[in-house]
């Protein structure tokens, strides 16, 4: 299982946007568009090994919209079909616990802080542009649970920065250049889908 | 420069389409949004060395459309946006000498034969899943105005690889897992943005 996380820090938390104009009245929902189809689409296909945690802080409270592609439907590769999704999750009364909007889609009140709370075994890999490029880490030596974590187009704030820090983490980048987080989940994948092939080889 | 060219079979050739319903009512200029803001989007900022030429040929004459990074305007990360300019280039009237449209963007009468007589001098590099690896190509070798042809989702049918094989060009490929355009486009831009850096180290 593969596992990203985005954080949308202007991304609102109910469903009060227009799919006719995603990035103005959505506080940015449309990267988040982009992350989840960069995080499953296969040009035949999803990829059923993927869960995508999308943090949502434009709000009062925040809430988090996971996606899991081993049972995720109705998920197309364009932004407004994706937009549609997470805003029909948004439409749930959001409660501490997970409930389900559409298959494979769950959502829930909290934010980055509950689900770094819950995942203190794994090894966050944690995106930033000063990162080890992920090509001269020893994937074999990441869990084969990886879980990333990546900003939105306002990175990651301090306090966000202090939460990591609390857990065992190692900072990542893709390359020499500053790119969107959803071409880094690209790049992600394709570096481990050329690892997975290396090692059934 | 880095050239990418996309061919949009069923892409429609005029401006008769819904921005409300990109993939359905367009011919999928969906795909060809998305590998244009591959193509040209940075963390912050536009990749001024690039080029990309949408073949379209869903209408009775194909038409491309060329965007420009050291000149383009208005050209954000979401689709639908790009869909507008993409439509507004459409309602121009074609000729086969380019007109511009919006800064940066030129539209024309013409398909993918008329680009590749057009381009006899340089060595294509076009994408299919069977092709090399591109981690395994010396990208020293590659011409410094490297020029990539992608296909949409139905791939290139074989009238368009007959074109191709009379031209210098090689087959490539960017790893194990057959992926959208715009995937395959992150994912060259990546290796080139590596190879400028080792070059330039």
């Amino acid at each position: 299982m593969r596992t990203f996380i985005v954080v949308g820090h202007k991304a609102k938390t109910t469903p009060e946007f227009s799919l006719e104009d995603i990035p103005g009245t959505s506080g940015r929902i449309d990267i988040l568009c982009r992350c989840t189809t960069a995080a499953f689409v296969l040009s035949h296909g999803i990829r059923k090994d993927v869960v995508i945690l999308l943090v949502l802080c434009g709000g009062l409270v925040p809430k988090t919209i996971c996606l899991k592609g081993s049972e995720i439907m109705y998920l197309n590769p364009d932004e407004r079909t994706t937009a549609a999704l997470l805003k029909k999750a948004l439409e749930l009364p959001a409660t501490p616990e997970w409930s389900r909007s559409t298959p494979g889609i769950y959502v829930r009140n909290g934010g980055l802080n509950e689900l770094l709370q819950q995942m203190r075994e794994i090894r966050l890999l944690y995106l930033r542009e000063d990162g080890t490029d992920i090509r001269r880490i020893d994937l074999g030596n990441i869990s084969k649970e990886p879980v990333f974590l990546l900003g939105d187009h306002l990175g990651l704030i301090s306090e966000e920065e202090e939460l990591i820090k609390q857990i065992e983490h190692r900072v990542i980048s893709v390359g020499p250049t500053s790119l969107h987080a959803d071409h880094c989940i690209v790049l992600i994948n394709n570096e481990l889908d050329r690892f997975g092939r290396e090692e059934s080889a």
